[in-house]
């Protein structure tokens, strides 16, 4: 019997499917000061403990007015009113505005009592000392920005699963909130295994390579979010491997077991995974990443941690990755936008045979406005084929390949 | 005269030109271990110092033969060839192969002298111990990588201004690198001003709000791929703000000023920086954005620093700097891609004014195949309705607003 008809190939969704239905990301938490939340994703509604702004403010230079003294004010009809000082910055003024009265204030001034809009500086003119007159007429509310209209006292602010960028960062500053709770990083365990396998740092002997799909992983999970840990290389020795992958389901959530492509390696990999835990399933249709496997073991606590065995080839190992894990560590999020695309012109064919997902590795070529979109061909024991990609083109599981000249998104393997 | 015709206005890409041409990132060099390349910019090109693979190996289990020896082979008139053993993982084989002979190798396996090529096992049948059946012709070089095929010896592997991602990472760790050259994190200093402001931690007297904008630009920057260093507040006081523009210019390679949006803390903003260096630029026809200011400053040593000053309202600090700093601070990549984007249905008519450049907050909705595009309205000042969007919408110079219905470009502030 053929070798490829040996393992039950299931889609990469029902693979997707198959391990959040048997695992979900645990849900460990920290509370981490303002500076370090970039970057994180909140694990608890974040509710204003006040208004934002505390006070009605000016959003322009001009006068604060009661807007009514203004109606049917024109140029050839201006409104006259009594200027009574000035409201100093980051001060409340002790003034109040009666019925034909300003105040001058500056963008960001406190509002004086009595007033309910300001009129812009450049549509008045100073008669003298104590006279105001106004061309144009504001409603109320006009170029202020009212006590709470940015954030209202007991409002949820920034909701649970959401990323914090600049902007977050800024709602809790200007909160008062200098701590909050966040998801711990995913700790992610990569082992690579191969007798064939060195060090980087090993000068390898004739018949050896160095590993490294380790740190193509390391560097993967860093971009997914995750905290990668990488053990030791194991070389294909079951005692070893058992006790390498025991320690690193202890010590993370997902453990990656990655490296050696020979059928030795591959055939012990399964076997040690099916004896510790739970086979979820082992090959996917996707090209590359046919062999892929994944089971749930548990740790001595019980916890259940997903082992993934990834392809050995450095490009099937990635793509895998990318398919199938990245998307779990991203899992906190509350909403996971489409992904971001670049969309470019197809420069040459690329076939696909229906019936598997293949992720074709392309490179981006800018052409004035255009964009090119060129298929970068390659083994997929190829590992420069990866850094002359910018992305991948999908061809979907019904789909014979796509044409040169249309109109394909590329998924960035990173966005610059 | 009204009080915007005071300064003149440039465009957003003359701005940003104007920078250039006056103003380069400086190229500060380190070396980092191969952990810490992630995310990192290249400072020098990477030259393979050897082969890889630095040997002919199997990319399939199988058997090497001489591919001649297959050709013409079929089901019905197999190719029958003498097994002289099997090629361990990781080790070099001493056996020849000679005419009609072959060795049965695994995935990864080097290739045994005589052997040019690798018949999957698939196509084969073991007839006994020393004879193997081969049922298809297999071309030279079919089914192996070839030694150098991935990387050839002293051929420039990663360029200069490269980004290294995992799979960059993992060539320097095929290669043995284990150290590498790389541009330093630009720093940028962040001074926020403003009587009107209190740090987060302090409870504002009514009049006060807290500085929100350092935080904001805080993350921006970490987002941009640079080392932000937060100053103390500095309220509208010439000698303290001036010390302070003094000690960030020592510090940094760029400067923000930010924080306080009256126009008593932008004149002293503009007299201050006026003084210390050149004058690049003072009003952008960027909507929101229009009073940002750049200045070139000397340091103690005469090298040029970049100061900017950012409008004070949170929105407009927020795009502006995205529009013009973010940028620079990726100047050292050797290729900028096309921006990614999330394309989409427009909602709402966005109205625009020709002459200036719109930057259109808005939000994603996903509706199953679809992806709706929803502005986010909203003052300048309001942080939260930069929180509510995942990026802008760009509405150029020239154009005059976009229509609801219209399949737009969304620019993310950040990739999912």
């Amino acid at each position: 019997m053929p070798r490829e008809l040996m393992f039950e190939v299931i889609t990469a969704d029902q693979a997707s499917e198959k391990i959040l239905s048997h695992w979900q990301l645990p849900a460990r938490l920290e509370r981490v000061g303002l500076r370090d939340t970039w970057n994180r994703i909140l694990s608890e509604d974040v509710v204003a403990p006040e208004d934002v702004p505390g006070f009605s403010r000016s959003t322009m230079d001009g006068y604060a007015v009661n807007a009514e003294d203004t109606f049917g004010a024109s140029e050839s009809l201006p409104a006259y009113l009594t200027l009574r000082g000035e409201v100093p910055m980051g001060v409340k003024p002790e003034q109040v505005i009666d019925m034909d009265e300003t105040m001058a204030v500056a963008t960001g001034s406190m509002l004086p009592q009595g007033a309910n809009a300001v009129v812009m500086i450049e549509r008045t003119a100073k008669i003298d000392d104590r006279t105001i007159a106004v061309f144009r007429p504001v409603a109320p509310g006009e170029n202020i920005l009212e006590k709470g209209e940015d954030v209202g006292a007991n409002q949820v602010v920034l909701r649970r699963g959401t990323l914090v960028r600049g902007q977050e960062m800024g709602v809790l500053a200007s909160l008062g909130i200098t701590e909050v709770e966040v998801f711990c990083l995913p700790n992610v365990g990569i082992i690579s295994t191969g007798n064939e396998l060195v060090e980087p740092e090993k000068t390898p002997s004739p018949g050896q390579i160095r590993d490294s799909n380790s740190y193509t992983l390391y560097g993967a999970v860093k971009d997914a979010g995750g905290q990668p840990h990488l053990y030791r290389l194991v070389p294909d020795q079951e005692e070893e491997f058992r006790a390498t992958i025991l320690k690193a389901v202890e010590e993370n959530q997902v453990v990656l077991v990655s490296g050696g492509s020979s059928v030795g390696t591959r055939d012990l990999t399964l076997k040690i995974l099916n004896q510790l835990g739970e086979l979820l399933f082992h090959g996917i249709a996707v090209k590359p990443g046919k062999p892929t496997l994944a089971t749930v073991v548990k740790d001595s606590s019980g916890t259940n941690t997903l082992v993934i065995g990834l392809p050995g080839h450095p490009v099937s190992a990635f793509i895998t990755f990318r398919r199938l894990v990245e998307p779990l560590l991203k899992g906190h999020l509350r909403e996971l936008l489409p992904p971001a695309c670049v969309y470019g012109r197809l420069t040459k064919n690329i076939p696909s045979q229906a019936g598997r997902e293949e992720h074709v590795r392309v490179r981006l070529i800018s052409q004035g406005e255009q964009v090119l979109v060129e298929p970068v061909f390659g083994k997929s024991g190829m590992l420069t084929s990866l850094t002359a990609a910018h992305g991948v083109v999908t061809v979907s599981l019904e789909a014979q390949g796509l044409a040169a000249g249309s109109e394909v998104a590329v998924k960035l393997f990173k966005e610059l």
